[in-house]
């Protein structure tokens, strides 16, 4: 029989090699200057010293042990599901119950208080209604659009995407959950349109 | 004439884009399963995961975010310096004087007061004097040999490492900031041993 700590350690120990996975899950955007597209487990990485950052900066009324849990955490059932580009048109509902079935399976190797803090994690981000989770999703969309802008344009063109459909797609979300980022990222994406990194005409 | 916050916010954006890089910076173990190395940005992820769920089941007397914090930022450094094999028998204080100007040089894209946050959190990591610094180097030093036991071995064969050297270099690390983590590696070491995951002799 096995003291309980070394049990707790041994499924902690099964939940983070099982989510190595998440290294294995490709982008559609490149890291700068990089000719290869980022994995998820990257991506969560920067996103979280982006919004530990930006919370810490404007002194943000947000929680950024929270936010940062969150951000690491969210992308997970992607090990399952895949990633899906932020401007597909249909299919996100079942999306997100595909999603939610990944997570519950690969939370369940954690300790079971752990795996429900991870769950709710998972589903505040994912419901995006707490300032919280607003902020977090605010940081998510932006940190594609601004390795675009540093790339030329790269998965907006290699997608026929629009400046209009980035806008209204990443928009909303952004100024919801931090407004100032969106004043800054809206310029930028001005900027970007007058330098043709966008398509024409929406593919 | 621009606001301070969109001064602040391009600042960090502008450190965030630096930090891109540590994408790039190659280490000398593999995720699960893949035929690369594993790069350093994804590997700041999975071990902020790993201390995150071993703080909150343990009920260690740590403070996760701070924890959190010095692990997304302790291997930045790594950006001008490149990743040293921990094995590495020499040059230890020649390179620890390279990341410190390295993070110097990150560090200063970002806002003043955030530099000095990040700054305080890599040489706290660094110095490994407080309780939230040893746990940190914890987890730093068992996720590339939790890595490597489900690898086959690993960067130990490739690299011609043997048991009693993995034991002496990560041992004391491990045992010092999470006892209970060391005695469930102890035993995963041991068991490796017997199926001959390690160089016989040093190389």
């Amino acid at each position: 029989m096995q003291e309980p700590g070394l049990i707790q350690i041994q499924q902690i120990v099964q939940f983070v090699l099982e989510i190595d996975k998440l290294k294995g899950v490709l982008r559609k955007v490149k890291p700068v200057g990089e000719d290869r597209y980022e994995n998820t487990a990257e991506h969560s990485w920067q996103i979280a010293v982006f919004a530990l950052s930006l919370a810490r900066t404007l002194e943000l009324s947000v929680d950024p042990e929270r936010v940062v849990a969150m951000l690491l955490v969210h992308d997970i059932g992607e090990i399952d599901a895949g990633d899906k580009f932020v401007f597909a048109q249909d299919g996100w509902e079942e999306r997100k119950a595909a999603e939610l079935r990944a997570v519950e399976r690969i939370f369940s190797f954690a300790p079971e208080t752990l795996a429900g803090f991870l769950l709710d994690m998972w589903k505040e981000f994912d419901a995006g209604e707490t300032q919280n989770a607003r902020f977090a999703k605010a940081i998510d969309r932006s940190m594609p659009v601004l390795l675009n802008l540093s790339n030329g344009g790269g998965s907006w063109l290699e997608n026929r995407v629009t400046y209009e459909r980035v806008c209204a797609r990443v928009g909303p979300e952004i100024e919801a959950g931090c407004p100032e980022l969106w004043k800054y990222v809206e310029r930028q994406l001005e900027r970007a349109r007058q330098k043709g990194f966008f398509a024409e005409t929406q593919g």
